[in-house]
């Protein structure tokens, strides 16, 4: 089944607010196989809501409407549905004892505006409003579903999962869809989708199974999508995809759920009864932020040192200060030698540190802005890395604090980490 | 003129991502008084695309277009407005160029599909990639301007930013849009409204100056926004309604541009020649961090620990152990402590210390999660605040690193810091 999801709202129009309802409606219907085709965000106005509305009902079989069912003057999407359809409203009780109770709770008089919150088309079903006072409301014509919600968006969820979903469910239409999703870094999308090879032998002709390849600044998403009539036959061809992905490029994907690097890495070193301290020079306290942003990680952080000037790194980590006059700051021996010593120093089995040059300034040709070592100590042995993450200063520590959790989760899994 | 905003993008339809692009393309051109009328989220095929192109291209003067640019099967949209526009690809030197450095910089080898980001459609204008390596383009016909951009948004938002924003301001359409955005932290949105007073008297009553309250949980933004014939009108009633508002709240307004605090604070260390030591605990290195996103922070941050074991407390900043024993190590006098010791160890003018329960864990009775004390220590004296940041982790640590922040600011400019 195809669906469409209409957001009405001038609000949305001028950027003032972000439009997150219609993923929400678009992840959920996709988990009872309804495949969202189109998404429309239009303003308060009936021309450009009935043009929408007359589009979305010749070409889809479900359309989520949202918005425009509050009590002030601009929410006229009732009024344009009755014209749409050729109805016209009339009181739900249930509704409006709801809007009473609720009125009533919050010590508010019940005011006409109030009451007409209540108001739905004539023949159509009413979507009951558990969290807010405007119901929703289905109307089903020429096997078409047309819904309308709030556009709140904690009254419009609970609809979804409450209502419309289990509505569905209960329909059984036929089409199930499942997707995994890959993250990876550590490789370019390019060098990515080589090694996967062509997908022709993992995604077949039928169009049933694809496969998509989603980059941004912090690694590449590889995300497989199958359509199929039978829960066993769609769990079989994405295990399939899935396995065949996996034994060409398994050494990249650090997570197959929506984990991040650091919930990965952290688990880890949970699992491997291992401890970590980190210096950081460049990335500023951004790596340990990353760690600690995970719920238990004082089980195997203990500490953190942010070694910014020249003397802090001799100082706290006891870098040989011949050794910056030598090599720099930013080179393959002082990463190391600050690797080592956090590891002493904090009495860890690992370590991991970083220097490097976040930009704008202080970059030479030699080692322009961009370059960093990530340097690694534990019980065993130590080395540094060396990397060019660009000159743009955030992107540079998002990116390097990534590398850095990369090379820990490799290192442990001993996966070569270049 | 009225725009039209067209997202392409399969990972939308299925409500993986949501979709920020096109809030911050209506932003954007409401600045140079181009209204959005519609936006409309489709996938990667041809039909819909070459659909939607059709009907924007009928309605509207200005379509901006993100998505499908990338260098993987799956990016069709060059081809499609291709055939939409009856021209074909030709490479774009320059653009073939940056690419090939690009490539150059992070090491890696020239494929043939990166080689194809840089072809553009004959006959178009490019919008050079400050960002990324995938180019721009604008195709000018009938009057109405069509733009191209890569999805991803940072690349995105800096064509809006550099080129198309420029672009049309050259253009003068006739309408000017002004806003102006105080940002303000540690005071609730309720309060701040309140200490603003009866909007009335700033706002008139003629519709073109509004103000509103926008709160995050880092802050509440004011913002006022004119509308105007002309510049000069503009900016003179900008100004009044700025001048009111700063007479009435000043003191919590850390900025007046789009600054963050921890430029703002930067900035109060640079003149003062100040210099900074951090010790953190629950917010595990984010205070560190913000302060380094400021380009030459090495001027006046020296060093941060990040103190989260007991013995870390002890041994890096001489927490005395019947301290953390006697009054735990979340309380008042750990946090003078830590900012006493951190700014001994440092031999900083100034220290800040942070000791909290970030959660979910570790909360009691007395001390339940969201507990934190911030300390302050400089050349004079000492003392620390007690503040609840909430029982979500990540909004914990985020709001805890602003307080510290909005401490310092204030400190420095001997506002009072409760």
């Amino acid at each position: 089944m195809r669906a469409e999801i209409i957001t009405i709202g001038d609000e949305l129009l001028i950027g003032q607010v972000i439009n997150a309802n219609q993923a929400f409606i678009a992840e959920k219907l996709n988990t009872v196989g309804i495949y969202t085709e189109r998404m429309t965000t239009i303003g308060d106005t009936e021309h450009s809501i009935l043009e929408s509305f007359a589009a979305a009902f010749t070409r889809s079989d479900v359309i989520c409407v949202t918005g425009g069912l509050g009590p002030t003057h601009d929410d006229i999407t009732k009024d344009v549905v009755c014209r749409f359809f050729a109805t016209h409203l009339i009181m739900n009780d249930d509704a409006l004892q709801k809007i009473i109770d609720l009125m009533e709770r919050r010590g508010v008089k019940l005011s006409e505006t109030s009451r007409n919150q209540a108001l739905v088309p004539f023949g159509s079903t009413v979507i009951p409003n558990t969290a807010g006072s405007a119901p929703g409301f289905m109307i089903e014509k020429d096997g078409k579903y047309f819904f309308v919600m709030p556009g709140v968006p904690f009254e419009m969820k609970a609809m979804m999962e409450h209502w419309i979903v289990p509505f569905f469910e209960k329909k059984n239409i036929g089409v199930i869809v499942r997707h995994k999703t890959f993250k990876t870094t550590g490789i370019a999308e390019s060098l990515l989708a080589q090694e996967v090879g062509p997908v022709s032998g993992i995604i077949g002709t039928d169009g049933t199974v694809t496969l998509a390849f989603l980059p941004n600044p912090m690694g590449t998403k590889m995300r497989i999508t199958v359509r199929e009539k039978s829960l066993s036959a769609a769990e079989e061809k994405l295990g399939h995809a899935e396995s065949v992905i996996r034994s060409k490029v398994e050494r990249y994907i650090y997570s197959s759920d929506e984990k991040e690097l650091e919930d990965v890495v952290g688990e880890l070193f949970r699992v491997n009864h291992l401890t970590l301290a980190t210096a950081e020079s460049c990335t500023g306290g951004l790596i340990a932020h990353r760690i600690t942003n995970v719920p238990g990680s004082s089980d195997y952080f203990m500490r953190g040192f942010i070694v910014y000037s020249n003397e802090s790194k001799i100082e706290e980590l006891e870098v040989p200060p011949d050794l910056i006059s030598s090599r720099g700051a930013v080179s393959k021996e002082v990463a190391v030698a600050m690797a080592e010593g956090a590891r002493k120093t904090a009495g860890t089995s690992v370590a991991i540190s970083i220097t490097g040059i976040a930009g704008p300034g202080g970059g030479s040709e030699e080692k322009p802005v961009g370059t960093a070592f990530i340097g690694y100590a534990d019980t065993e042995s130590s080395f540094a890395v060396k990397f060019n993450f660009g000159d743009h200063r955030l992107r540079f520590k998002d990116r390097a604090s990534q590398a850095a959790l990369e090379l820990l989760r490799r290192k442990i899994l001993k996966v070569p980490v270049q």
